[in-house]
């Protein structure tokens, strides 16, 4: 039998379990509707540190190790860490999982890396070639703005089509040890560039390349958006979820009643001032950890398409008028 | 039969073939002791294009091209494409494999990324997940110096231990179609920190990653040096090429005989005022499918363990007075 399935996914013959996770965010994020499902939140951005490099970095330390010991799972038990997060050359993971000497496979997707490294994780436990894995990402408003826009002292000011990236990260760790959640499927997505150019509105950005990932999947698993219970993106925000939805209409796809993004989710719009929503590799997992798993875990949802979306960008490439594309990656997560 | 051989290799039962290989160059390499080995060489550093950017992405596409074409496949065939570079954000890669729409996960793995993508690309080959892959990986003098250091235009001095990042792409097609190079394993690497902080001396900083993984492979494999016809690691250069033979030395190891290594093969550090060597995701990516892979095809060398090496910093943590912490992985590849 073979495991490719459609064009562009895996269905796995033996399916790796999510075995454990962790969630750990920042003052914002304390004060959104999810506050109360986080492992930790913390009202000190910089998590002790001097920079937000340096606090994103402790962050994915604590996620990490949160994950580890819900797992009751050491590190030296991890055979891969796929991690990555939104800075340049990765430097908040190399610096933040230095400590747990597991090797590693540092990965960039911009936010849709939490898609890209759960994908790794279970492919690399299916295929035998570890028992664990564990999986990370993360992003930091105060790194990301620095990163992308301007260091926070400018104060500068944000159109509302802008999302505001989440100060997060989340952990995971999949094997071959039971849970009640596992990793069916997978479909790896392609880079989407409808040609936009603003960096702003990275919702519109990412929206034709969710549509793309989402259509994929249905037809490489033979689905309906009925057949699961929620189809969940990363990070698309409240413009972005409208033009998905308008996008796979034009396809004759209707995903009103299955839709949800994390990006909208994570903080309430109306009193937090984040404009279009959150974003950021942190956005997608901590709301995975906290808010979704939890409910495929208790069998509140049996079947749920998790699409974490990325904007494929830096400040040189948007300078050099270049467009933003795309790219999504499907996770296939099932209650058990 | 377990796969995983040791505390951090792989051991493919089914190994998979490098089926077809490309490397395309700049000016300064052109002029190197591999001239004649590459498959385009280009006097012009710009590649047509307007930005040094923009430039490494049309290498990335050429190579990609070419690796097909010699191949005799086409991007529909390649089921994923591992890709990655030095840019922040891994632009050059994002821009330019965008156009073949083969399903993506982008790597960061600072100059060790060749390792890492051909390493997830057997991992994905054996395994079953796909018939074809592709890997790419890339650097360019100019975008580096200018991501890393200073705009070219700046004409700063370099110290005699910097390194001199080449200007060169290497696409590389893993599937199961027979050739005479297989990879029969892997060995994924830890991030090694001596604590060194000089970004202009990064043979140093590399060195110790390359002995961690050099021994951790010697000892999964259950092997001696004398094991491989030759141990070539990715961009150590002069002074890390030193570092890591005194450093095995320490540990009863003597790798004299076998070693040798990408930043010191591509250029003539005699006339090219190249310092300490070659650099660069694209150093050790070009200098195997020019130079090694037709060995190992040939049979002149029966087996091989190619050990990209990775400097992981950024500007940011450079600045922040981080240390420069390496990784490296090992590959192994078998004349068949």
């Amino acid at each position: 039998m073979s495991l490719m399935k459609g064009m562009q996914s895996i269905e796995f013959e033996t399916a790796p379990y999510l075995v454990s996770s962790a969630s750990v965010v920042g003052s914002k994020e304390a004060e959104g509707p999810l506050a109360k499902q986080f492992d930790v939140t913390n009202p000190d951005d910089l998590f002790g540190e001097k920079t937000w490099e340096a606090a994103e970095s402790t962050m994915q330390k604590e996620a990490c190790t949160l994950a580890l010991g819900k797992g009751h799972l050491k590190p030296e038990e991890m055979r891969f860490l796929f991690g990555g997060d939104l800075l340049r050359q990765g430097i908040a993971t190399s610096m933040g999982v230095e400590t747990f000497q597991i090797p590693l496979f540092g990965l960039f997707g911009a936010c849709s890396t939490s898609g890209e490294a759960l994908a790794l994780s279970a492919m690399s436990v299916a295929a035998g070639y570890a028992q664990y894995v564990l999986a990370v990402t993360s992003s930091h408003f105060g790194s990301a703005e620095k990163e992308f826009r301007f260091p926070l002292g400018y104060a500068n000011q944000r159109p509302l089509s802008a999302q505001w990236t989440v100060t997060g990260s989340g952990a995971f760790v999949v094997g071959t040890r039971k849970s009640h959640v596992r990793i069916t499927g997978i479909t790896v997505g392609k880079i989407v560039d409808y040609g936009l150019k603003d960096s702003q509105n990275m919702g519109a950005c990412m929206a034709p390349a969710a549509r793309d990932t989402i259509l994929r999947n249905l037809e490489d698993f033979g689905r309906e958006p009925k057949d699961y219970d929620r189809i969940i993106t990363g990070d698309l925000g409240y413009v972005g979820h409208r033009i998905l939805l308008d996008l796979l209409k034009g396809k004759g796809v209707d995903l009103e009643k299955q839709h949800l993004d994390c990006g909208m989710l994570i903080f309430d719009q109306k009193t937090q001032d984040t404009h279009a929503g959150g974003s950021g590799c942190g956005c997608a997992a901590v709301t995975l950890s906290s808010y979704i798993l939890p409910k495929l875990m208790k069998g509140e949802w049996h079947r749920v398409l998790f699409v974490p979306t990325g904007a494929l960008m830096s400040t040189v490439s948007f300078n050099e008028g270049d467009s933003v594309p795309g790219i999504a990656h499907g996770i296939v997560l099932e209650h058990c």
